[in-house]
């Protein structure tokens, strides 16, 4: 027993160099490579992901694992025992999965980058199709590869970001969003309000918004010993230990909303990795447990804390510091209401917080079609389109705002989307928990919210990986997920709005 | 013998994915690792230097290229023979230095940063000596290792960084310095000039520093598809392959010289590297082929252009452009003066083109005499600060100004910096030789720097390591090396100025 730890352990540790190496190229890749440097960059990615695909299939690794894994009663240390079930559970690639495919299509996901770059810039749908043709055939190989008596289908790819969640599950939180979501959206959202062109488009200059983005980390005691705040075209957190978990945004000079929204949101994911405890960092179980989890919050900390009243009572006063001319004649009221403007819209990462999730709706739909081998991908913008008029209710002009907006299927992460909106779901229902035991509201205004973190801290962040999302859920709210704080939300805040 | 190069070629492309990993940690931990996060990544250093090790070690590389270098004159291409006889020295480390040793020694330098860091910033020699202690007693080690019957003592070392120059020639081309420069440096430096007091300090806002350095940039077609400008405590450059070759300055409100030399000069390595022919990237010819040779196109880019008067006639209203308050009273001749203005000082980096060498000389003197045992780490101090007086005639008040200012020597480069003062030498010659086939004062004069790097492509950048030193110098300027050119050089202009 203690050789097979050994040797799992000892495996492990060269496996996370790599995985750290790559994790690396990966955020270099993002935010700084050169245009023309990225071809030897993605050589040498598949140089280290082979040594490290030969680690993880290195038979004394799985032998190590499989023992560990029928003798799991016998490991004393609870977080051990999860990390040999999720050792186990990985297994699946290297068992099920011919090396050469996966590997080839790991290179296929490495370089897609810019090609799906080039093809929204150009507006070009069918330069980035046969890409997105051939990620399409690997996902549905995989499920082949992967299903079991449980999961079936999407089920599998759902259940790479979100343990615990397939279609079935999906089905039903959608469900609710259609019934009642949707006709309430239709509602709100059938006027435009207006505002002040000069709030609408700026200019706010660029160095004045870097200046709010350090206002802003000091205020969420985002620790910049343990991350860094960077730029890149589109914001993401990148995370590797509890001390080193990275940000980034942009600033647009003609939008003022973009660059305030995206730091607070990447903080709630960069916060909750900080706040992991450091005893995961070497071990499997750093990070989110899931993504749902991971983007409840950054969802949080965008929409409930961000976009509260009470947030900007304490902060506006700065806002007006920073921007005097700009913000002349806007209230505090009329600002609150110009940054929770819910709208029609068509780009998803600029969505505003309660049609959001109808943004989400369209991608569910599309990615089952896709997998399940109904929808085509020659046939996606013309369904994409369709769900857009029908759940957003607006249709758009070209591709390029339509079904070339987002990286993620370049990526190859098909079965991801569903996960933004549970996040933002999960996120009521936590926000809702956190209430009983704070008095969140007069925290923000009183610009308090290392006690916000410090809640979130002892009942999410510090477990890291090692409890499932439903657990998590159990611990933080005593309840399992129900959607239905998240519509009560919605429609109190948006109705008062 | 076609198996032989196979195996050579695969198992090469293997190390070179471990470094640009190992590269590309170096360039993050120097620009942006958050400071927690040094630990971490130190781990995951430690596991790819032993897999690179690994790699390096293995009997079947091991193998490959000794047949090779038995049947070298078989080899048809004359590069690949360089890259087997290079190939061949390498294997040295491997064969004749314990690997527990090596790797240990490895990591010491990895983790010493930090650790100088504070020293320097405590103006405490006593934290940093230890660590100094351990990184001279392996490089005395190493050099009893590697000893030859041509190379001796801090021979080994020398050779390192500059094949070809040993104690002998290093002596003779310091006694040159200290005869014919030495004197004539006490003489220019006797008093000092009077500037403004706006035109020494500022403040030059940060913003149009670096709108100056994109101008920069654009004036010496650095190519930003192949690289970047970064910020970082200390310039450098870093680069991986003709594609993906990245710079550094860092910018002080009261200071305009630092950033545009800083900049200046690292282009000047940087432009070597992208000039290097793209083929040589996927092998081990890529990059400069000295230190002494890069830091020759550093300093002819950062002095004999950059600190030249027809370059500012040009380049001087862009300035006034930026600074119009700051540089109202100063003339264009003033200007000139100011940057060119030769002193006794104490801080290496921020030293003047003519007294450069001499600090160099401090630093030959003291790394002889450690290696072969005639200096002890602790008696340090001193001896610097003797040598300073004597050589450059100003003594420090404390270490953090003497012994402790440079990061070399944490890093474990012993035998590095006197190819910083050859390679200033270097410079003059070639500048020389550039000016039988250019006018280079009227090419600066016009703008023309595109003609500049042109010729330095021609005859010394495409070549990247697969021509020595010497074979540049007969290449570039159809002589041997001879520093009366720099001597020469320095005595003309600093007698005009």
């Amino acid at each position: 027993m203690e050789q097979y730890i050994k040797t799992y352990k000892e495996q492990l540790q060269k496996l996370k160099a790599y995985e750290y190496a790559i994790w690396l190229m990966g955020w270099d890749k993002e935010t700084e490579t050169p245009i023309q440097g990225y071809a030897y960059q993605d050589e040498q990615f598949g140089v280290l992901a082979e040594a490290a695909y030969n680690l993880e299939s290195d038979p004394k690794y799985i032998e190590a694992i499989e023992h560990l894994y029928e003798h799991i009663n016998e490991l004393e240390d609870p977080d051990f025992q999860v990390e040999i079930k999720k050792a186990k559970k990985s297994l699946r690639i290297v068992q099920k999965v011919p090396k050469d495919e996966y590997l080839a299509y790991q290179m296929l996901v490495q370089t897609a980058m810019p090609i799906w770059v080039n093809a929204k810039k150009n507006n070009d749908f069918k330069a980035f199709a046969p890409t997105l043709e051939k990620v399409v055939a690997f996902q549905r190989k995989l499920v082949k590869y992967l299903e079991t008596d449980e999961l079936k289908g999407y089920d599998v790819l759902l259940d790479f970001y979100e343990d615990g969640m397939g279609v079935k599950e999906y089905d039903q939180f959608f469900n609710t969003i259609k019934e009642q979501l949707v006709p309430f959206v239709q509602e709100v959202t059938k006027t435009n309000l207006r505002f002040p062109k000069r709030l609408r488009t700026g200019p706010f200059p660029i160095d004045k918004q870097k200046e709010l983005a350090n206002y802003l980390m000091a205020v969420f005691h985002y620790d910049l010993e343990k991350g860094l705040l960077k730029e890149s075209a589109h914001p993401f957190t990148s995370g590797v230990t509890s001390t080193d978990t990275r940000i980034t945004t942009h600033y647009h000079e003609d939008d003022i909303k973009s660059s305030i929204f995206s730091v607070i949101h990447e903080m709630g994911h960069g916060i909750y990795e900080q706040q992991n405890d450091e005893k995961y960092d070497d071990t499997a179980l750093h990070g989110g447990t899931t993504l749902g989890i991971h983007e409840s919050q950054s969802r949080m900390f965008e929409n409930m804390i961000g976009r509260s009243f009470a947030f900007w009572e304490v902060h506006y006063p700065k806002l007006l510091e920073l921007f005097p001319k700009q913000l002349k004649h806007v209230s505090l009221v009329e600002f609150y209401k110009f940054i929770n403007e819910a709208k029609r819209s068509l780009i998803r990462i600029e969505a505003d917080e309660l049609t959001y999730s109808l943004h989400i709706l369209v991608r569910y739909e599309i990615e089952r079609a896709l997998i399940s081998g109904h929808l085509k991908v020659m046939d996606l913008p013309k369904r994409w389109n369709y769900l857009y008029s029908k759940y957003v209710g607006k249709r758009p002009k070209n591709d390029s705002e339509g079904i070339l907006q987002d990286i993620h299927w370049a990526h190859g992460s098909i079965g991801y989307f569903p996960t933004y909106a549970l996040g933002s779901a999960y996120a009521a229902q936590i926000y809702d928990a956190m209430n009983k035991d704070l008095n969140v509201e007069t925290v923000i205004r009183t610009n308090q919210i290392a006690l916000i973190n410090h809640w979130l801290k002892e009942h999410i962040h510090k477990y890291a990986a090692s409890k499932s999302a439903k657990e998590i859920m159990m611990i933080a709210t005593g309840k399992p997920f129900d959607p239905q704080y998240y519509i009560d939300y919605l429609k109190r805040k948006f109705s008062n709005l």
